[in-house]
């Protein structure tokens, strides 16, 4: 690619995978609406407010490729999700369709189905059932690329993220653990496949104890490399056995499920 | 019932229930952005802006059940779609949270799978495929709705409506048609059942030519009793034969597939 | 048939079907451990204790087929059940197996089933979850019955009754009754098929509310005539809506979900 | 349509056809081998050997739509499988592709999956099983119509006949039974809908005995009428009852599951 | 755990579990109807013939975690296989209810699914179809556990164990084996987490030649290390390859497929 | 095996096997239209049109096996393809009922079902969807081996070959690609299983990028070995990378799909 943009570049996840995808493009276009720090080689920085339509389009303009993980990625008002999470996410696609920018990739999120029970395993086309007013933005943000793909051709790999971190911390995530190199092999396995199409793919690592099945995305050639299975007696040793009948061992999405509706 | 809640009772769908859903309560709340006319006996006008949250929290004040058929029912531009069947659709089940009213009759639409194939059979678990901005706007509030019921109990008839109009008028109605006899039967059974949860239901009438299984929701015994074939020959009569590559032939949701996105 | 046997003829639903099954046979052979009055023209008075082996033995000689109806039909202790339920089963069908009788009717019951919530529909390949003892003992039944038929070649039509009385009395019966006379039609349907196999099917009328499919055993030809929606208005006069959180409405076992365990 | 091109219709089912179908086109074209007597009113008779590729094309030209019945319709030798059943049908796609005729009502037969056992219920997907060379060559038939579907956009209604006869005559036709004016109206439907696209359709009326699963298939809005529980009683006066282990009983082609291969 | 209970701890599986086990509690509780041998460091050895109600209950108390292998592990008389796998079982659950004893490991057998023929591939939800009697004690004994499980709240891990041998010694248990170690895996992975339910695990090693799905306890985390294929040519060189028609190649179970009842 | 029948070994494919199956049999009969070079120790060499039946009588006999690599292997015209992929079938299946060889390889084709789309997951359970007259005659094949096993208990391993070469070389083949390797492993399975079936089995590798579930042949234990990603980097070096809308990237069957019928 000439030019990938990466969209909340600034966050804990965005700030990694700047330096680990940077091999994909001649140019990384970074943005968020926090600092960025300082550009790097092939970086441009271009600082941007997801819920400014204008700047959305401006921000677009000239990128073969979006890695969008930008907006909020946790519980929050109303009044913040619905600016960075449902008008971010139509200022996107709406930039992405007029600047002809044709492949995306969507940080979709494990609490748009979250209230699914963790012994139920899923694959890609469950109907949803988020766990929180994010998990609800990160289903209308599903139906939008679905949408985008079936009347304009955009592709979208949809990536349920479950827990992008540099290891697994909890039991929970011993099911839901991505490991950042996954993630990159998958960003990389999206943008390199001649015909994307809009899969639903769940973003989780080659887990022991994981729930989900990506078989109908096989055509992808996306094999996780890593196992939290490595990180279980560490998990053990930092964290009491939960309870049975807590969310946390309840439902996939967590302690999502446990939350009330924030005020703004 | 004491008081049952109407929105959008306005419109074409809204002043058709108005009279046919009287003997479900002992008063009918009407409400509308638009003009609702004079009360009926038993009826109370309580004119709403849907994005105005305050009053939206007002008008569901003491209602025992909603039918929400309020918001925008056609394509329209991001604002319009967005302030009325996003913004609108968060301020309802936000009121019902609030003023403990548990139990809604949510008009969905078949937009919100209309990128699906004619010749393809639909249950309730499909994922979603908006065909539009406004299917996309359903895919929320669906969304939503599980979201409310998982997390705080409250129940919802999420009610796929096809086409509910006096009689079908071409040829895709014939599969997509709902008497409103059969959709008032419906809702009755949406109210009358003692547990309801949160199932999606195709609105439709047993229409020979249909599209869509409703057979998981056979514990509503809700069982539509009009079928469009009896106007296949007006239908017919008034119709040319469409040819098999337009989009009302295609897909589901007909010429909504067709539509780009509104400007505002 | 030249002889055919009804277990439990002296029950509530037996004594029913002893009227209206006599065109079945030349001769009933009735059978109960409770008072079976007088015999009628055609009929044989065995009275019999289903957990004496040998007794079961003769009762079964010279039958060309059997309607199982004996056993304890609610919940009870342990030894109870045992004894009526699974003895007197297994010495039925070692008996059937010995006297070379290959067809029989087995009551079965949705109690094998009654942990299923409400809402979901089940065909004849679900994974039992009874609710009870009396539950168990009719998975056993079941089971046992399968096996007679792979390894012996004894065909069993397992019946899963939901409520076989004169009419529906309560809500849940709206769901799960069975007229008299549809079990008569299907008792018959058993009989007549050429290649019966060992079939589970939902005992249920045509219902407006039912819950289950009998798709997967169409090849009887049995299509229940009755529907419990008539009795609605009844039912509704008779009984108040169930609170929506009790068992009678959440599961398919209605109030033996609630029952513990009858100690001896 | 201006013409109707009926293959085949100088036999028993064609010579029916030829009459009730004769509303649908302004001419029919009428062939078959045989002697097709006297052309009626609106009627055209080309005498043809489907095996003859050059007279095949000419029996298509200037025709608008095709019901082909033609060929071998019970088992026989290879050479006149092979060659009526085939050769014809390849003769005939091909024709239809030159002359630029787009729609088929194709005649496969339940003995395309006639190895399926009587009590498995079937739908339209299922993997081909057939029962004699007969069979094998209507799975050739239904796949030689997908190849030209997915390839060149010619349409064509498989459908898998049962027993396309005046009335049932025996116990298997209980459930296989087509009346002649349900398969009308199926041919009625499969030129009338706008998109056709390539459907198997299970031939088979309402029968309460029946075996196959026409859901997939709704879109067409065929309702078979007849029902041959109707002629039961006839059908149990004429006939004793099949033994338990015979192929009428077992297998869902019935008797052809028994013959051996024709030698030429 | 502080007390773990191993039933049936004499026999060949129990006094292999008994030393791979200890590291799982603090005390193993061992009991059998067959002598035990000397109580090792940490052990307790408590006698018990599962029938004896009362000795049953005594036997549960102050256990945290019970791993039932006792009962008979082959056909036998119904008087051996009622009184072993059918009252002690019942028995086995009461006293864990009683005592307040909430996780179990239940050795289910493959004979609760063994008339299933060996080309198909079974997951965690099929209909039992056993092929003996203690094939239908199974089935019994997982009824009962799902009972508990629902209305108690009582876990139990239900494996249906292949052959759990040192190695495997025919073809048939090329795919049925489950080496030891991957046996004592799975008791330890059903103890440790969290929230268990009641699920269906095949308990096999990772056989090349495998039948089973375990997809669906996938939660679980357990993953065997072992596979059969590596004793292959041992099991070529020792045994002749069975006959295409012969019980142990046709159904899962083998063998037991072919044994008629054992009389008293 | 005593003696082995390899069809086709003079073609690409069969070339490589000669050597390669060996020591499956003590003789193996190497049959081609073409030049078969010469007779190898324990090699027998019988030149053979495959539409001749009383030559292909003479080949089968006296062989245990066959693998059928014979006959057209790409797109030609309907004559070619008639008389060796459809009669040669015939012939060589009649031939072996007569002969009495029970078991044979068929080499069918991902030509089959060439016309799903590339980013679904096909089972072995699939209806056909044929890309080609070839895709055609291999789904006859399929359906008149099917045929001779249901009705004459000959076993088929039906292989839905990939792209069966010594190395991928196109971005196609790193989702089809079967190993040489794993093609010989899987032919051992085939002949070494006691009961094999007429099972589908999708020939290709352990490749990332698979399309195909195999899970339900697992009862043979084929565990493919080779994985296509290893030669990515060379197909990346070697080929642009296909446009999205190119039949090489939207169906499984490539460029098969994209080529019209070839006149003879």
């Amino acid at each position: 690619m000439k030019r990938l943009l990466i969209t909340g570049a600034a966050g804990g996840l965005g700030s990694v995978l700047r330096s680990k995808l940077a091999y994909l493009a001649d140019t990384l276009r970074l943005s968020d609406i926090a600092d960025l720090g300082k550009a790097g080689p092939n970086e441009e920085l271009m600082p941007c407010n997801l819920s400014d339509k204008a700047a959305v389009e401006a921000l677009v303009k000239g990128c073969d490729g979006i890695v969008h993980l930008g907006g909020r990625s946790i519980e929050d008002s109303w009044n913040v999700i619905s600016s960075a999470n449902i008008d971010g996410v139509f200022n996107l696609y709406e930039a992405a369709r007029k600047q002809g920018c044709n492949r995306i990739v969507f940080a979709s999120s494990n609490h748009a189905i979250g209230y699914y029970p963790q012994n139920e395993r899923l694959d890609s086309d469950v109907y949803p059932r988020p766990d929180s007013l994010y998990g609800v933005s990160k289903v209308f943000g599903e139906a939008l690329a679905n949408m985008y793909h079936d009347k304009f051709g955009i592709e979208t790999a949809i990536v349920r993220i479950g827990s992008c971190l540099p290891e697994p911390s909890d039991h929970r995530q011993l099911s839901t653990w991505l490991s950042q190199d996954d993630f990159v092999r998958l960003i990389e396995r999206a943008f390199a496949t001649s015909k994307l199409g809009c899969p639903v793919i769940y973003g989780a690592s080659d887990n022991d104890a994981g729930w989900w099945d990506n078989s109908k995305v096989g055509y992808l050639g996306w094999k996780p490399q890593d196992n939290s299975e490595d990180y279980r007696p560490t998990v053990d040793a930092n964290n009491a056995r939960p309870a049975p009948d807590t969310p946390e061992v309840r439902f996939q999405g967590g302690i999502f499920t446990a939350e009330g509706i924030h005020e703004d």
